[in-house]
């Protein structure tokens, strides 16, 4: 069994999602469909990038991954592309929506996708979730090579991303998601965070507020006070116990946070 | 292995769903459901119609399509039916939302579903869906045969459903369903577009808006502009590059459009 | 095939589910997930507790149910469990989410779940859907004992949940969920309404609504009208033919209800 995971911006409201399973379910009975998320802002490369990357090493060995968020679908200038590394098959538009993935899990493979043998047709100008990329990855999971499919490719489209870093006291990171429970997660990883903190005290400055220590449970803290945590993507995150820091703070995407010592 | 598609309007927020695929787990463990959407407006026939008539054909042959959108759920008057088509078979209400599907795919075998040995008991007054849709699926994709359910039936109920067509000089459709991304579908199939305008210019006339031209991708347009495009139902679609048509015309399903050469 | 359900607040917005189902497919191929639902409001542990007692039992005979609305998670006080039952297993945290449960499907085994073999490492501190629980339902579904997992627990937490009881002539519940589609579901099973009522007339009492008989099908109500049902839960429902109920009174959940005879 050969799983397929799906990460669009396609909703649950229309048909598409449904579709492409159909697609996949006629080219590979066998392959399996597990979706990450649909819901990812429309259009939002970024978003869908950092989500795919705190996805991705948790599916079995050997699946493929496939991530559409395809602003470009239907121009000639974007590329579709089959990448192969270590453990896993990405297929996706060559738009940056792979790069914070591949800063973890190193391309072994780079392929565009150009043989038409593989596409279902016609192919639609506004559809190639459902009429290239799910073909691809069906096929993909019926192991047909990524030779296959295309030619290779030296270089991928880079995405412009917010990074943390630090310099002389100050960490400064961004909120980069928000989930469903409002919590405010930021791009600060716990191995950058240690190795500027050390032993130090230190602040986390966020608005007006100020936080002194990191918590290890929601519960931790009164009732809708806000926390400092490491959250599930093994990245800071600011919540509120039985609350929403989204609405406490009015936080909005890509606002600023520092950690001060 | 069997596929059973599911098309409802019954949303993911309650258990409605889940608790159909438990029923039909039990029934056929061998089965396997493909969510097409759940997210038709509530009791919205049309809309559902629509939705299946332009899914149906992308799943695998023999997969069993379960629609169910049912006001009349509990009342005598409407029936529950199997039809049986060349490559596909249709559970569902006899309440018109096989119609649009039926056009492009027609009946060979209609049966009324009468058999209550195949139905969950007791048979709630409020969830077919559950006692008597999941049920019928389950054991039809256990191979028995659609005659064991019930009786011949030769005609199924209508659907009055918007049909785009020209007069002269004018084709006259309507928009039948909003995207996610507030695309705007028409009914306007790609075909009946070329028949009408071969190769003469024309104007696709929306609101205050006149296009001149069909783009074959949203990027091809300036942001913000409307573009006439055949989207992915292969029906004509107004749309905005990196935007919501929607939102744009403060369109309304149903809204007329026109096509004037 | 061993199905695992599941159950929880997580909504479908972020990566939870699909990590969830990522983790569960590494550690045993053969599982297959169903959603029951991952709408359930925020830590409602509540409104959890009624959908899976409303679920559970339509599942084939030994699903493993994943139940995981956990405002608790990662402090020390909340255990987390696997209840063996007849025909089930559940794996939740123990915070009462199975309470309504088990009324109806009673207990053979509790264990406390601690033997961290089990666990995804390293376990953090805001999801143990991913990291514990998920794992431990895998695990479960490869016939792993319960024992295996920990220590036989004497006592469950339990969850004060309303209760519909009746005293003179008058049974007294509440609104406890609220459907898709507006109907105000109550806790007022059929079983009890018939022994308080007998063959006696009656009122039910909502609002400034009284309503003196039961409707078996909704469009048996004049289009707008309100009216008395029992629905797919086996408990009475109020609702609105071609309406929603929730809207026309401004129900709000545990809005009291009353029966008068």
């Amino acid at each position: 069994m050969v799983n397929i995971s799906l990460l669009t911006d396609f909703g649950l409201e229309d048909n598409f999602v449904g579709v492409m399973k159909g697609v996949i379910a006629k080219i590979n009975p066998q392959a399996r469909t597990i979706d990450i998320t649909h819901s990812i802002e429309a259009q939002n490369i970024l978003q869908a990038g950092f989500i795919l990357r705190s996805s991705f090493s948790y599916f079995p060995k050997g699946t493929i991954h496939l991530a559409i968020v395809d602003p470009g679908v239907g121009s000639r200038e974007r590329k579709a592309i089959i990448v192969k590394t270590r453990n896993y098959f990405f297929v996706a538009p060559d738009n940056g929506i792979l790069s914070l993935t591949l800063e973890k899990e190193k391309p072994v493979k780079i392929i565009e996708i150009k043989n038409t043998k593989y596409f279902l047709k016609p192919v639609s100008c506004t559809f190639h979730g459902r009429d290239i990329f799910a073909p691809v990855a069906a096929y993909l999971s019926r192991k047909i090579k990524p030779e296959a499919f295309g030619t290779k490719l030296a270089k991928l489209k880079k995405l412009d991303s917010p990074c943390a870093s630090f310099q002389g006291n100050v960490l400064k990171g961004s909120i980069i998601h928000v989930d469903r429970f409002g919590n405010l997660i930021t791009n600060i990883e716990k191995s950058l965070f240690d190795s500027f903190v050390g032993k130090s005290g230190f602040k986390v400055r966020f608005k007006n507020e100020a936080l002194d220590r990191i918590s290890t449970a929601y519960v931790n803290t009164l009732h809708g006070f806000p926390l400092a945590i490491f959250g599930s993507f093994n990245t800071l995150e600011v919540s509120i116990n039985k609350g929403s820091a989204c609405d406490y703070f009015k936080a909005r995407l890509f606002d600023p946070i520092e950690i001060v010592k």
